[in-house]
């Protein structure tokens, strides 16, 4: 359990969120929310970044730079995990997962999906399998009890040994922000051995 | 460009075979096309692990850490991009490509889509939004002409300036090992500095 850090651990909020038409604002809630907790939350989209007159990989180019300086130069961070455009989580989620823990920083995430990976598995496939994708009915579907693929499920367990999602029939809102609430207190457990 | 270095460089080749019937033997393929090109390929499934008597997540975790440990012995990385359970590749490969990019190795990808990321979360859209999935019709979806989320897509750009994909309607087999092949040719160059 670590002592009070004399600064505001920096918390990398990694997740679809960009997406949404309100990203920045989306951002703005999370950043508060980790305000209020005694963090301070790094939201991709914080970057102002110079992309007028650039061909569109060179925006991407700049965009990705800047992201993984915003990782490096963080003390931890809040992987939302919710199910995107398929079975898994947001591509570009799970890459910032894994670049965090090759860094050796905390990694807390949240589902909103109470499904283990299986049973997503098994509707996705049920659903039919769409031409060009990778999966066939005699592939293997990790069943490990786990919420995703295991690289990421167990390094979130390993921040702290849960991966939050809704419980025992709670909603199940793709959108809601209750598990980035509760992975913040386990944020707070780890970098302030404060229980809320 | 580097100077031949004196031993086999190690390459960690991440990719969803290791979920195929055949997961050992599809290994075996890969690694004997990375030994006949000059490297060492390691493959996820060469850990002879003990798992037996362990709980599922317990399991899971001892083939977490024998895979990073795994990444962390390799130079570089070869990740197959293709679209796995949905629209973006595997979760775990796009955990495994921001791992090593964190550690500065080289990743050298290919996807057997030959679609844009735009295409493809187009026509995932059009199947109809699973419950539970992120995704809503007013979410943005990337447009910068890459393959797969600008994250990943950039940092494999950047080992060799090209996502290896099928051309001009070549056969869109997602078992294919066309891409690898020609991964293998760039990563020659890269560590030998050699064209073939």
């Amino acid at each position: 359990m670590a002592t009070a850090p004399r600064h505001r651990p920096k918390l990398y909020l990694a997740g679809p969120e960009v997406f949404l038409p309100n990203a920045i604002e989306a951002g703005r809630i999370k950043c508060a929310l980790a305000t209020k907790a005694g963090f301070e939350g790094l939201y991709p989209l914080d970057n102002v970044l110079e992309l007028a007159g650039l061909a569109k990989p060179d925006q991407a180019t700049v965009i990705s730079r800047a992201n993984e300086a915003l990782m490096r130069s963080a003390d931890g961070a809040i992987a939302n995990l919710t199910p995107f455009r398929g079975v898994s989580m947001d591509a570009g989620t799970a890459f910032e997962v894994g670049f965090m823990q090759a860094l050796g920083r905390p990694v807390f995430g949240y589902s909103t999906s109470a499904l283990h990976y299986r049973a997503r598995a098994e509707a996705f496939r049920n659903r039919g399998i769409p031409p060009g994708d990778y999966d066939t009915p005699a592939l293997d579907i990790e069943d490990f009890e786990l919420h995703e693929n295991l690289m990421i499920d167990i390094v979130v367990r390993a921040a702290q040994g849960v991966v939050v999602t809704p419980r025992d029939g709670a909603t199940d809102d793709p959108h809601s922000l209750d598990g980035f609430k509760t992975c913040l207190v386990h944020a707070r457990q780890h970098f302030f051995g404060a229980k809320a």
